[in-house]
């Protein structure tokens, strides 16, 4: 019997990569995934065959893949950043499990975006940190706006994923408001653009100007909790642990 | 000028390290690390000159790493999972910006504990997520404590990270009891002990049976939310990410 790899294929960069994940796309007979993605590693690939499609088509990819590995074929389905974080690993076990298959499933863990974002701006999650996505695509704005409230009431540090896109320019504000209720206006919030990929960039504001900045769907957030602060330079945002210097 | 690298190894085994780790251990003169840490990369190491210390020692080896770039050398200072999650990270760069260091402090991501462990149980961290280290040797309790019923009310999934050690025996209980308040009995949880390491262990229990399980100070405990569920064969735990199947 054959089996799927989700592969977190990392943030982008090679470097950034791990051997799991490059011996799980060697391993495959088929590359499944999203076909931005699937160009990010075109390298790696040489002359496999590769099934690639657009936004969206999330469930369509895991049924293929189970359907191709009943078959007897290795699939390698692809997922930027950890496959586990808002990424295929979920849905394709769903799927799986729907379906009483007994293929095996493999998950093979990448560096998340909210890491690969965080080395960037320095160590802004060096203290307990919560993960939001503020898509509302899959999940009601209502629980999105109740964890955005937690999450400021219980001074974590936060991790937005998809900020903004075209079809939601506004959820951004939302949380900013939301996180004004319990956060300082001056608390650092830095935003990175293509983390660990080339064409990288970030900036690092605060909390009252975040909105003003360049943010899209390729951008990670990260705003800080009560102690977090900003470097005299002013490029690196750092979390106390709580060690006595 | 020299620089400091801070390197996030991963969680242990080779097959999960990025290659940029594996670069900046190359690129080092010197190695300064926890020992455990540097007994899993011993083999990476070659004849390279390495300074290791016990626990507990983290400032002694972000100032040794300092004041041996000040003197021209390329240091990597190694931290096990992703070295910006309770890692070294943020205690590097904190002591480089209090002495006004121009020594260049480089992170080099790593795949944290908490992904490790997820893609061990399957795909818990598929929704939103908090972090919370259970460890009150540098936090208060009380600030652990107002976080677990912020997590608990926002009906997040939860990765508690320093579930138990011999000096904290009892905090993992206290923080069953205070998740019971918001969360049901039955709430699926993963015990990973070792993730991705050599002799790695999982168990998947429920929140009310949670502390009768095998927890110690290399076991990664993921907490699940209101819709996180264990497959048929009681193997894999997976949150949807809530897509209509």
């Amino acid at each position: 019997m054959s089996k799927i790899y989700v592969t977190g294929i990392g943030p982008g960069l090679y470097e950034h990569m791990t051997e799991a994940a490059k011996a799980s796309l060697a391993d495959a007979d088929i590359i499944i995934g999203y076909k931005t993605y699937i160009d990010i590693i075109k390298d790696l690939i040489n002359d496999k065959e590769v099934l690639s499609s657009g936004m969206r088509r999330e469930i369509d990819r895991c049924e293929k893949a189970l359907e191709l590995a009943e078959e007897g074929k290795t699939i390698c389905l692809v997922s930027s950043g950890d496959a586990g974080v808002y990424g295929m690993a979920g849905i394709m076990l769903e799927i799986a499990e729907a379906k009483k298959s007994t293929v095996e499933v493999v998950i093979v863990p990448g560096i998340s975006a909210a890491n690969a974002a965080a080395s960037t701006l320095g160590a802004p999650l060096m203290h307990d940190y919560v993960v939001i996505s503020l898509s509302d695509l899959l999940t009601d704005w209502a629980v999105i706006e109740k964890r955005l409230n937690c999450a400021g009431e219980g001074d974590f540090i936060i991790a937005l994923y998809n900020p903004k896109s075209k079809g939601r320019p506004h959820n951004i504000e939302a949380a900013q408001e939301i996180l004004l209720k319990y956060k300082a206006a001056e608390t650092p919030v830095g935003i990175v653009r293509n983390a660990k990929r080339k064409d990288e960039s970030y900036v690092i504001t605060s909390l009252d100007k975040m909105k003003d900045a360049d943010i899209d769907m390729f951008s990670m957030v990260i705003i800080g909790n009560s102690k977090t602060y900003i470097t005299e330079d002013h490029l690196k945002m750092i979390t106390p642990r709580g060690y006595v210097l």
